[in-house]
């Protein structure tokens, strides 16, 4: 892929040479995206981050990346504030957003609304989530923690468990790691599986995975377990979630016992589904996530505006 | 007008010299607009952007002019988040306001509400929409866009489609364009008329007008037509609705065979009134318009703030 | 205290070298508040101001400290926004900001929400209003506008109006007076009155304090007179409130006939409890409070960040 006025909508437009790019100008990106320096080679160009749909954390994490390298912001976040809520399409959004702004980064509740925007805007337009379809950014941060904390990515057997069914950031992960050599285990409950979509996708690549509800035994074999939220509002009787819920909590006894070196990931935020004492476990690796999600935010950014770090 | 210092509240401040100043001002400003270059002019300036009401373009058209000439910027969006919600006088938020800021560009749903916060405070301030009072720099763009489209403003048939009693946009360019040798058409159902107040005042400067209810014939003679949105809360009956809303809507079929030469505009956001197959007439200028409000909103930024572009 | 990496928590934190600390370097920061000039001090340096709680005046009186210092700002505003809503805990919310800012600040409608985020993020943070608990970068203000009004703190006397019971400026205040030679009065309905705690406090540091409902005998004694909203949804009945109300009311009349060289202060925003015509008495201060909020907000990001105005 030619990254320079790219627009980054989908984790399926990357192939393995694009997510190597990206993760090797993430490396050098980290000593921006750690505090460590500032950089000002995004000078006199301007970010319009349009979050409507609620998300202090990606959000932050965009406008910051955009900061530290020297960048401006201007943003809105909920669609009250905006003309959507009096009708526009996001093809005007997009036409009237590039007037203003050097690259665009939006979220927003709807599968392919970023694709929609992008047609109407010639600057690049980069997808922070559309509804449960993708969030490719999360999963280039997923793939460079991957390769931060444990060398490589070849020869891993990751687990995702949670929420596949909506989760976006496993949709996006699971695209990304299938040009690796990669195992992957889908634990779920019956009703959150994985889509169809994405296991024939996998399967058509001959991508080995396989699917389960029991998160001890995944927990066992893997050496990255991709631990995700379970919402309420997905069941339609609270008893139902109550079980599974339960079910997919992650503790320290349990990590200890089984697999000791075992990569403990999440999107984030955590809510009961990672005990808090697994937190200070060295494999717990969700806040530093954290910083490696600007460091990939800084190395897109960077590269979509045709600059190099 | 002495533009240093000064308040941007209403059209009727403006006279042919000053309306002339800023357009002269704002083709300068338009290199920095189109995102060909970035100035420093306002470095160490600071703009609050109060946006009381809801709105996406106008608040970034506002906050984009500033950074990108050099200024910074605060904002505070809605009023369930501010000291208006509570209580505090448009007045009293002036003098705390002008505490922090060089410049305010304040909307807010109530007629005059620019004109208190401005008795408050000491810094020039921009009103943005006061309800459906004026929208001043809308105008100016609006005239703007004309002049460069057409290359000037005398001699032209304006007709202005849609919501007249309501548009604040139309109120505001009816008057700026009453400086210069044009002929107006109000075009609108009976409910959604052209104020009185508004039709007297450009009688008293004998300037030339009609009414109608047909689009058609309107457009025949026109050379530029500005559509505005009819908004449904406007009416009392939904079919009273349905019927004018169909009346409304600008089709390519109607442009291409009564007045292929039409220039077309619009405050957007552009809802159905403009079908879409109309965008890639040459002469649809309501995108082209977004930039140029970007250039007006620079040369007040500055003119205010006594720079010179 | 070391100030360099300190959090802001609580009035209780400051002795009184602490507070002579703050009001210096406030002193040397109104050169900047004040809008003569613009530093950098704060150049490559990130704040996150978070804002679950509505408030303009604060929140731009902070980023505004931050920009006019040289320094960047992202925001969050309001917890809809926010992984809060979603049920991340403050902890969590503390690990992930501190990746992004090399300062916070926030405010949060409960009780020691600041302390819990500190407790997650290595990097300062200050509380800018924690439910009815505290909010010490006003009483800093408070008295540094006292000192810049009157010379000194010491032997004066401070009458407190209003609300003391929910009002957190006034807590904090009383908290960081107690280090000075002063006598507050506390002027209250009886439902209303000084939490306990405080009292309690003041008094095994030998602090004198009286209570009272009147005001007017409070007013005819003081140096200042420290306003505060009384807020209806505080009162079971309406009538209670309406009668109340009433009896706080500060009128000019009322000031020249009792003490005309009374200091009359505010946190703002006022609604009814100063009448309008007492704001342009030389001693109503709390327009001038603002500035002096801006110069001590600046004063403390710069002393938390390691850097001397």
């Amino acid at each position: 892929m030619e990254f320079k006025g790219a627009d980054i909508l989908s984790a399926k437009q990357f192939n393995r040479g694009d997510v190597e790019t990206v993760l090797k100008t993430a490396a050098r990106a980290l000593q921006y995206a750690s505090k460590k320096k500032w950089s000002d080679i995004l000078k006199n160009k301007l970010l319009a981050s349009l979050f409507f749909e609620p998300s202090t954390r990606t959000r932050l994490s965009f406008e910051t990346a955009m900061i530290r390298l020297g960048g401006s912001v201007v943003n809105s976040v909920g669609t009250q504030t905006s003309s959507l809520s009096k009708g526009e399409t996001l093809l005007d959004t997009g036409r009237v957003i590039e007037k203003y702004a050097d690259v665009i980064v939006m979220r927003y509740s709807q599968e392919n609304s970023a694709e929609e925007l992008a047609r109407g805007a010639a600057v690049p337009v980069i997808n922070a989530g559309d509804g449960s379809n993708e969030h490719p950014t999360q999963a280039l941060t997923d793939l460079f923690t991957i390769q931060q904390e444990l060398g490589s990515i070849d020869g891993l057997k990751v687990a995702m468990v949670g929420d596949l069914k909506y989760g976006r950031t496993v949709h996006s992960l699971s695209y990304m790691l299938s040009h690796f050599d990669v195992e992957m285990t889908f634990v779920s409950p019956e009703t959150l599986k994985m889509p169809e979509h994405i296991c024939r996708s996998l399967k058509e690549k001959n991508v080995k995975f396989k699917e389960t509800f029991d998160m001890g035994e995944a927990l066992r074999e893997a050496n990255v377990l991709y631990m995700t939220r379970i919402q309420k509002e997905r069941f339609e009787k609270e008893k139902e979630y109550e079980k599974v819920k339960n079910s997919y909590i992650l503790t320290r006894e349990m990590i200890e016992q089984k697999n000791p070196k075992l990569l403990i990931m999440h999107p984030l935020p955590r809510i009961a589904e990672i005990a808090q004492d697994v937190d200070d476990l060295q494999g717990a690796a969700y806040f530093r996530q954290v910083a490696n999600g600007l460091a990939v935010r800084m190395a897109l950014l960077t590269m979509v505006l045709g600059k190099t770090l």
